[in-house]
């Protein structure tokens, strides 16, 4: 979402913002930027009929899908695992070691302990008929190199953006994380764009704080 | 999870499977992987006592936090849209436009058509208030610039590895996609590894199929 404010903002103030606009260009990933800019005014996005005209009707052997798990590599999972659970509250679901490929995935999810099962291999089968599951991917010994880390796919080369969190209250559940010592991409109230915040794991991925009906109004702002 | 298997055949095959020896590489990222795997013997995962331990209890304050979107980068709306839409089974629960800024967010789910509320305000706090969408973000123009490309993350370098769909029956879906032309990174059958599967959208980026109870014998199995 907020990559309209502080895109906006970028334009003007970048020399004097490192920070925003590092964050202003996750919305960007032009190889050739200049010429896109130059051609600005002809650039248009889809209207809402041609959008509603590119999508098919999901087909009926689809109807019992769900979005399971977003994956993302982690370097130390004793700091990832701190970080989803006591921080940000979700549960470790499943954790799955592979020895002889050295490496284990850890799958989070928003859910209740007691829904959680005991024996081992319900529980796999629960964690997977689970919607919206984290899989935290360990390859075993990167918490011990100092040169290895992770790209959260913001900078060059762009692609994944961010995952994000609903929450009841943005500013308080911010005033926790800034009292947890929680970095910060952007705070509730920076830039125009109030009410919206990114925070960021302890690799670096960005994580966006929303509510659902303040986004109403942040949603059909003119951030121009 | 299929780095496992594809991982263990990568370390004999690698130079007559490039498309493997690719889909293995996923699950490393080390800037020095030599020094790393000199030291293979010693390097362990976290033990499951040392995973219970490094989680936190979740804070009362977080007991409605949801997960509600995983972001990506699009070049092609149409073609996302479609993707999505018609082939994996979601639907495009709100379109959000952003002019001055030249950018769009396409929200998808698997949600009911008749529960996406027809007043446009509160079509934009309900579908923020679901779990599990894939949100799409479209910076116009991107789909006319034939030199334009988003990163997956499962090259270097590399973070974000998937998305993955929980589907009933991992063969059927994927029959299906082969006849819709869908590129595979792995089919259900290849490897060692049966029944579980990739599929890439149509920027590259990766998502897993599994069914639920079939991932018990997957993630039980020895797979060295």
């Amino acid at each position: 979402m907020f990559r309209a404010c502080i895109g906006r903002l970028n334009h003007v103030v970048r020399p004097l913002l490192p920070r925003l606009s590092a964050v202003a260009s996750s919305r960007i990933c032009r190889p050739v930027p200049q010429r896109n800019m130059a051609d600005s005014k002809e650039v248009k996005g889809l209207t809402d009929g041609e959008a509603r005209a590119a999508c098919g009707e999901p087909d009926v052997s689809t109807k019992d899908f769900i979005f399971q798990q977003t994956m993302f590599r982690i370097k130390d999972p004793k700091k990832s695992l701190d970080f989803y659970t006591r921080v940000l509250g979700m549960r470790l679901l499943k954790k799955l070691d592979f020895p002889s490929m050295q490496f284990s995935l850890f799958f989070l999810g928003f859910e209740k302990a007691e829904d959680i099962p005991s024996d081992p291999a319900q529980c796999t089968a629960w964690t997977f008929s689970r919607k919206a599951t984290l899989e935290l991917t360990h390859n075993w010994g990167t918490e011990n190199d100092p040169e290895q880390s992770y790209h959260n796919g913001n900078k060059a080369p762009q692609g994944f953006g961010h995952i994000g969190l609903a929450v009841p209250d943005v500013y308080k559940a911010c005033e926790r994380f800034e009292a947890l010592g929680v970095p910060f991409v952007k705070k509730p109230d920076a830039g125009k764009m109030k009410g919206l915040a990114f925070i960021q794991d302890p690799d670096g991925y960005w994580i966006e704080i929303l509510s659902p009906s303040p986004m109403v109004t942040i949603a059909a702002a003119d951030w121009s």
